[in-house]
């Protein structure tokens, strides 16, 4: 991944396990411990199908597994770009973070700091859908909740990382 | 991993995630999460209770989790070497699987064909603890199992190989 042209889904249903966790094994950042396990449920009917195994996925695993992807993601404008896998750096790119003023780039690494010290985890956000304003504003106001509010919120925010990811590998 | 000195758990206790993660992250084959999860209950008290903590997140998965799991292992004899993991190569090679003669080599791949088309995935068995012989009579006998006694084996096995790869990371 990001593979150039897309592929049908009467292909994906035809991979192998291997094949399929080395296409989609990124589509839940750093966890291919999810494509393996979906890849047990073909075959997909559509892109659709196989978005919502993954939420299954994410949704049955206990709260330290939540919060274990959470950890899987890197912190926004935290690592240099060569650093980040290329779905993280196109989509942080797509949100204009590989474009912060120094200002805002302090206020960003402060503000996930006080994120990561506050719940054990970063700050997930989907990036495509949010540029650097929202994610700057969502920053400050997630920080006011509780742990528990914020693995959902994280969460959440993985379930629609990855409907993107999917979305840029499955034909519609 | 794997690492050429061990470390004492007071060390361990002190690794942020990411560390704790690029350390740790294969003590379950090519499953990061596990160690992304289990990072969360520190401190630990010795390198068994980081053992305790592998297997509570192994017994938490739900069953296609489970499977996963067993999926991100490679098949015994069934890649080269340089396409393994460092830790699966020095298991295999401690079991002698890197020395079969050419018989046992067929009969080892014709038996891990056979167990992954019944059950949709490889046979895992800590090759440590099991020379090139008793691999070969395990396959046998363990394709008699059902899809449920299997996930149950392959898992228990996962935490045998778990064991021993923490025991070559942390000081007991």
């Amino acid at each position: 991944m990001p593979t150039e042209t897309l592929i049908g889904i009467v292909d994906v249903n035809e991979l192998d396990c291997d094949d399929f966790v080395s296409i989609f094994g990124n589509v839940v950042e750093h966890c291919s411990l999810c494509a393996a396990a979906v890849w047990q449920h073909r075959p997909f009917r559509d892109v659709y199908h196989i978005h919502k195994l993954v939420c299954d996925f994410l949704d049955n695993l206990p709260e330290d597994g939540q919060q274990g992807v959470l950890r899987l993601h890197p912190d926004l404008a935290g690592k240099v770009a060569g650093a980040l896998t290329a779905e993280s750096q196109n989509e942080q790119k797509a949100a204009g973070i590989d474009n912060l003023t120094r200002d805002e780039k302090e206020a960003m690494q402060e503000r996930n700091t006080k994120y990561r010290e506050k719940f054990g985890f970063p700050f997930v956000i989907c990036a495509r859908k949010n540029k650097k304003d929202a994610i700057l504003k969502g920053l400050k106001s997630r920080l006011e909740n509780d742990v528990t509010a914020e693995v959902t919120n994280g969460v959440e925010q993985v379930k629609q990382i990855a409907l993107l990811r999917l979305l840029g590998i499955v034909r519609e």
